[in-house]
């Protein structure tokens, strides 16, 4: 990803003791010699570490270590201590989930990461959606929200720090990639017009906070950057995606769709940007389907169906008994029964292709996909008619999206080199399963580049590369952001593709030859 | 003193107001909006003035106003209202004085000082001298006197401000020229090592402070700018005054001198700068003498003595009842007696001269300037022949350092085209009196240039002039610190100036004609 040119670095100067001659302060020396090691930028000094330096000095012979952390405008000093004595120089990039939030604590002179923790995120006591938790921030509780999220940062750092034998104090740079409410309540912004039209978060881009800005427990001197939103439903998250994919700063042109309630893309290469954000729907993520879960042990993960058979074969994360059906589970799902001829290119389930695993379950007919007998809490994993319909009206928008953004710059899919899907789940989920619902378009399977966690990456980035800032300055400059809600089109072709996998053949030519469709 | 171009601004913006096609964020409106009229430099938001902008800017209707402080790297956004509250912006330059301090109240936007505020320097208390107040420091005190300036500046800032009409949330910047001790103790940094050899203070230079590192009453979000020091003995109050005689930017060579227990001497033009610190005694300052004083009301600050009747002519500051002589007056009155042939070339008393007026007390002959009569407290003002030793010797001193700074550049005092006096009575010396005894080297007397309050005056001119910074940073640079205490002909030189006017009577041509000297 790139030479290594953190944000912090840690420099040692040999000084030469004062004289009658060279009356230079305590301060002034430690300038003069970083001078000769720093070229062009100025270098701050706080006052509590100029405070230091006049006992430091001598009691370390003039020998001394710097450590120093990029503040925006020029490089802080952040600690001076002796030459020889053995601290840590770490930093702490956050990838701040809705959901969860993973911390990854990083030693910024190899660039290593030393450690990562995922935490869940505790402000879903005050809603699993960020909706809910908006307006618990509107009835006063941004307080909380806010207080929530700075103690979660808090302990997690002081754990990561324990776990390698280091202080808090030894974090001198931390990086935050979250969605744009993420970051509001991070920061104490009020969110109330991210979710009201005309959609405007209360800001866009956070200037290099202290910690005390925040109460946050790190390197007194130290900086903490919020990655840069362009708009309420394009957040540091994918900006950090961005960043992390380098799609930015190719020649080829590279799509990134971050999966999720909301499908978030991005399109374009070192020239050209744009970008979208349009709700696809819950259902992808396992929201609100009848068994649909989160991706946590005992979540069906993956799913195959014999055509010859139709004996169902699947696997659950961890391997633990079936409690119901994560996001990449039910893509699999749907592709395989549509595969197996379980249901038709409108979603109709085909009851009698096998009698035995449908059943009528709440007045609506379902797909058994474990049964009582093999699942943890005795009851089916299952999908109903209404499910495969919200699955398909969401699948159906996410494809909508990804083809209004092409489109918009008068590209067809073809034209992609890199596909990168991100997100919470994107991960997990099987490209050639999501091109066969129509989800994803029907393009060669190795154009799609896993990416790992985006956000975290792009994080981590930031960290480990100075001129990240720069190249952020620079794509959300360059963004150019289609406001889907004010696209009359996107409704029209919404209808073609609530379709198994499109009204549109010719859009899958590959799907419908190996599925023989006309 | 050159344009108005300072270190704080108000900028008024009309912004427009968000709708579906235009979602910026309150925050990136404001940016956008400044962009336009503030090139090439960033503009900081803090974070607690982004947080009131989603509320502000509709309110106001989206025509607000906006207050900017240069802060070190850019501009720094400080306050934010609608456009047509009336607030002022406001500027404080200080003149941290070891004996008074003088509070300057801009109004920013003018350039006008409003008002004008001399305080007591209340850490007087632990000691007339520097040199007490620094064991005082050393002794766990430095503290104290910290408080104690922090506290005065508050205070004042405060009573200024009222007067005004104003709030201290209007003063958004504050500049402070002290010398090199007293900048110390403003800012907790340890003072020991200022007056040991070899002679280092603990800082050079500060970085801009925010009001909190100081516990400073101002707008939260404004900058304090401390003046830099080049040494022990030569503070921000000389780099104050060499900024506000503009010597440094001007082709003629200049010399300003600040006349004190200690000169400090600054010796150049535009294109090199020398300058030196020495000890003249404390005798010029009326420190030591039996009947100095300093310059309060009732002091004695000129004399004359008619050469035919040999009667004495003084007047006192406030034209109060005499208690003693200060600075001025002291050489007044040596240079009168010198001249009426009271005292000889080597400053002894001519007993005989004037047998009314010269008395013996406590053992040694005293000429009266003031007899009981005449005087507040009922004993006469006299100065003995002690006091005129100690005198030459100061001015013997403050000369002979001039000269080591002029021939250190190989030139001669004709070559000086403007003679700057500054410093706590400098303006208060009349240069030919001060030529007579040969304290200052006998050049046209239009050479010398009043200076006014010169710290106090730099300290604005930082205010109103944005570049100073670079011009302070540049005259920091340029500077060559000469270390007297290391010159070895310094006292070789000495010896031939504790002689009125001097052993070398071609030094002082016109006092020598004047006063028909051999």
């Amino acid at each position: 990803m790139g030479d290594l040119d953190p944000v912090v670095k840690k420099v040692g100067l040999e000084l030469r003791p004062p004289e009658l001659g060279d009356n230079r302060s305590p301060e002034k020396r430690v300038r003069d010699a970083l001078a000769g090691k720093i070229k062009d930028v100025p270098v701050h000094l706080p006052l509590k570490i100029s405070r230091l330096l006049p006992t430091l000095l001598p009691d370390a012979g003039y020998n001394v270590s710097v450590v120093l952390s990029f503040d925006g405008c020029g490089w802080r000093i952040c600690r001076c201590t002796g030459a020889n004595e053995q601290k840590r120089v770490l930093g702490l990039a956050v990838d701040l989930g809705s959901t969860s939030v993973v911390f990854y604590l990083l030693d910024l002179e190899t660039g290593n990461t030393l450690k990562t923790l995922s935490q869940e995120n505790p402000q879903r006591v005050h809603g699993e959606d960020i909706l809910e938790r908006i307006i618990f921030a509107q009835r006063g509780g941004l307080g909380e929200l806010q207080r929530q999220v700075v103690d979660l940062f808090n302990e997690s750092a002081i754990s990561l720090c324990r776990q390698v034998g280091a202080e808090v104090t030894d974090i001198f740079f931390m990086t935050v990639a979250g969605n744009t409410t993420m970051c509001h309540f991070l920061l104490g912004l009020d969110p109330s017009h991210i979710c009201k039209e005309p959609y405007i978060p209360a800001a866009n881009r956070f200037d290099f906070l202290s910690p005390e800005d925040l109460g946050l427990k790190m390197n007194p001197h130290g900086c903490i950057y919020v990655l840069p939103n362009v708009g309420s439903y394009f957040g540091g998250d994918l900006i950090a995606g961005i960043l992390a994919s380098m799609m930015a700063e190719k020649e080829e042109i590279s799509l990134l769709v971050d999966v999720g309630t909301n499908a978030e893309v991005v399109l374009g290469n070192k020239d050209w940007l744009v970008a979208c954000a349009g709700a696809a729907g819950p259902a992808l993520e396992g929201g609100i389907l009848s068994c649909g879960m989160r991706a946590q042990p005992g979540a069906i993960e993956r799913v195959e169906i014999s055509p010859e058979d139709l004996s169902v074969r699947y696997k659950t994360i961890e391997d633990r008994p079936p409690k119901g059906l994560c996001g990449s589970g039910i893509i699999d799902l749907l592709a395989a029964m549509f595969e197996a001829g379980l249901v038709d290119q409108t979603g109709k389930l085909m009851i009698q292709k096998d009698p035995t695993r449908m059943r009528q379950i709440n007045n609506e007919w379902a797909y058994i996909v474990a049964t009582e007998s093999e699942t943890a809490h005795g009851e089916p994993v299952y999908i109903t008619q209404s499910d495969i319909k919200n699955l398909i009206r969401s699948k159906g928008a996410m494809y909508t999206i990804l083809n209004v953004v092409i489109q918009s710059v008068g590209i067809t899919f073809d034209d992609i080199d890199n596909f990168y899907v991100a997100g919470a789940f994107g991960n997990y989920i099987d490209p050639e399963k999501a091109i066969t619902i129509g989800m994803l378009p029907d393009i060669p399977l190795d154009r799609f580049k896993p990416l790992g966690n985006s956000a975290g990456m792009g994080a981590k980035r930031v960290l480990l590369q100075k001129d990240s800032f720069a190249r952020i300055e620079d794509i959300c400059e360059r963004i150019t952001y289609l406001e889907m809600n004010v696209r009359g089109d996107f409704m029209n072709q919404l209808t073609g593709a609530l379709f198994l996998p499109h009204t549109d053949l010719t859009r899958f030519p590959n799907v419908a030859k190996r599925l023989n469709l006309r």
